[in-house]
């Protein structure tokens, strides 16, 4: 990509061409060349007269060396003007060493300040706690571990695309304002124009559902909102949920297409974001386990295998977070649980016709105490009994017009689960809090920066 | 992908092994082989002997022909209870035919009516106003016409995804639910907690300029809000953008970038849907030139020029919708209106140097009348300069802290825009109004379904 040719802005630099000005991650192809870096200072260290300048350009560091012999007095002295943070520009020449952090290093013949960065910068090498980290959130995403992450989640945002891609589906944004479906915990509300309250979504899967009978197999990807008034690790009130819909796909289908797409996240994670995996010291042994088929357990084999493990559910009451834990405990790989209570489960799924207590869904629980990552399930495509759980949750029949046409007109099996980002980003990265797996989290308590 | 089996649930299929599920696009792959399709009715045609049956399955369309001497009355009766939009399973051989739509015929042996359809089906081939549409979108989403536009979207969404990861950036989520930044037009509020009132985003760049300090190049890909008590045909309440922001980068860069994003996103849908762009009777023949380099011209320039032209636009305006329409007049290509007045624009863009009365930035306007697609603009990265504009419009300062914090510690270089997903579809596929650019558009007095 063309970008700006660094000014230099005080014309001390020489009379001889500019530099060309180079990304860090791309000065392997410049060995030898005289180019410029430009990013913020992260290191600083001198022994009076040769110093060491470590860079991050935001796609990676290099370490520069400055010698007072080499540049003189005047530019020397630029190097007690900077600050960790401050933004730079550095020319020299490339010089590869397999010592140096990248493989390459910078030797010094100019150092502009393009920009300077006070002494009181607020993140400092040291322990600082966590709210004040979330409060100065906007620069705290520059530390390296802080970085790494974010650069995780986009590459699994990118693989998530390019699996659904490949796979002829056809990402469908579903709308975040939606007309009242009936009470629910934890919706967001606002009033718009004269059509009374609109609720932020809380899943696009409904509508999900009427595309994939116009485009076959269709995935959403979007923010969904649920503002529980609780604080766990594993909960935001604005999350990102992927949520695939399959025509003439059943339960079983449904599960085949979670596990083909959580192993090939791992493997994409492996194989392109090795670098972030080591800074972030994610044990990578274990994600090496993650490959098709995940372990089936019938939730009602799993309540007994609870009881035997010392849980005291009894068969009916959905699993917490302790006994998903204790499920897993163990396991190699994802987990997925099948066939939950209907009481359980939400009104859309669909009846297990082998036991019409249970419905047609599975769970998919990380190792590692991460718990669920997915939540999905064959649709209810039998137009009068959606009718009649809809009518027995006591939801409003009317909103719900729309939705029972899917089985008015030309109903067909189908099947769709959702992907909780941040959960899966927690899990792949071996993180304990979903907060740092998103740029700007939102929480019971935190609506800034 | 695996897919189901389908069940011919009335025991009617012969004892030889169930012949495979395969999708229409897939046909090719199985000429001679009984196969069998599901999907939905959407054409039918009798002679009393011989009967057409046209279905689609979401992926493609393919012609199936029933004949009475070879399948028997139980089998040829089925075809009577066939209506549009019925689900059904076709089972037949698969005959090339280059006459078909598609290349491919069946020769059906089976047909099982899956879902029916009553005759009620509210969208029938006649002339629908367009509000009955919208209040039906769940199902006008099934004709050819509005498949094909949200597919096209869709390689637009993929098609921008690729062109980032291609250049190293890293994608950057913001957040939907914001704190008050100050009066603003159109504004979504909703009460948040304890946190007091929380606004839906109306663009992500702030986060995502703290983003490019912490990643060196960013985009974002996420819905807009803007609850405007307009209604045009450009502008919906909820939107989708993509704000890339790049450190380094100043405006002559921040050009070269959007004009190479605008022709790859053309060239690609050229070049993978054709099919549906013939579908859309779309003039490719002016898609065709859409590459770079796009024209520049200044805004002082484009405002003598359409004085020329007729229009009464004096200098320090915002162009209008006309006023843009004729500037691209006989373009062959998208128009950079570049460095507009101050007033006219934001607080956050930087001061033209060249002439302090305006200000770094460009609209890219789409010929054909489409206009503005893109805003964007070089920041303004000095502290001083910026906290005067924020206090000159009245903004709050402290709400701003941490925006300002970002010319505080190492202040950079960089500039970044926004790109209208809806419009941009709107002008690729030649659609008059952006309502049908998206599954489920949101107006002013438009919440459902």
């Amino acid at each position: 990509m063309p970008i700006a040719s660094p000014s230099s802005g005080d014309g001390s630099a020489t009379s001889s061409p500019t530099p060309p000005l180079v990304r860090i991650p791309d000065l392997n192809a410049h060995v030898g060349a005289v180019v410029t870096v430009r990013g913020w200072i992260t290191h600083l260290r001198s022994s009076g007269k040769i110093a060491f300048l470590v860079v991050r350009d935001g796609l990676g560091t290099v370490q520069a060396v400055l010698a007072k012999a080499d540049v003189g007095p005047a530019i020397w002295d630029r190097y007690g003007q900077l600050t960790q943070e401050a933004s730079v520009a550095l020319t020299g020449t490339v010089r590869a060493d397999p010592r140096a952090p990248g493989g390459f290093e910078l030797t010094l013949s100019d150092v502009v300040v393009t920009g300077g960065s006070p002494i009181d910068y607020p993140i400092q090498p040291k322990e600082h706690g966590v709210d004040f980290l979330m409060d100065h959130r906007h620069l705290w995403l520059r530390s390296p571990r802080q970085a790494a992450i974010l650069r995780v989640r986009s590459e699994i945002e990118q693989a998530i695309h390019d699996f659904f891609y490949a796979r002829n589906f056809t990402h469908v944004d579903t709308p975040i304002l939606t007309a009242a479906i009936g009470e629910r915990s934890g919706l967001v509300s606002t009033e718009y124009f004269d059509e009374g309250t609109a609720y932020l979504a809380q899943t696009g899967q409904l509508y999900g559902e009427a595309a994939a009978a116009a485009l076959g197999s269709i995935y959403t990807f979007g923010p969904t909102f649920r503002a529980e008034k609780s604080k766990t690790r594993r909960h935001l009130t604005e999350f990102w949920m992927i949520e695939p819909e399959v025509a003439f796909a059943d339960s079983a289908d449904n599960m085949r297409l979670q596990e083909d797409l959580v192993s090939y996240l791992v493997e994409r994670v492996l194989s392109r974001r090795r670098r972030e995996l080591d800074e972030l010291e994610r044990d990578v042994s274990k994600l090496e386990q993650v490959v098709p088929p995940f372990p089936r357990i019938d939730y009602t084999d799993a309540v007994e295998m609870l009881r035997t493990r010392g849980s005291s559910i009894e068969w009916g009451a959905d699993l917490g977070a302790e006994d998903e834990a204790l499920l897993v405990e163990g396991a190699d790989r994802p987990v997925f649980v099948c066939n939950y209570p209907k009481e359980a489960k939400a009104f859309y799924m669909k009846e297990n016709p082998a036991d019409p207590r249970t419905v047609l869904c599975n769970d998919c629980l990380a190792p590692e105490g991460y718990g669920e990552i997915i939540g999905g399930s064959q649709r209810e495509d039998d137009y009068d009994r959606l009718l009649a759980r809809i009518v027995a949750e006591g939801l409003p029949v009317d909103a719900y017009g729309w939705y029972l046409d899917l089985r008015r007109y030309g109903t067909f099996v189908h099947s769709g689960f959702g992907l909780g980002l941040e959960r899966c980003v927690a899990y792949i990265c071996g993180l304990p809090h979903v907060r740092e797996t998103i740029p700007f989290a939102r929480m019971m308590n935190r609506l800034r920066p």
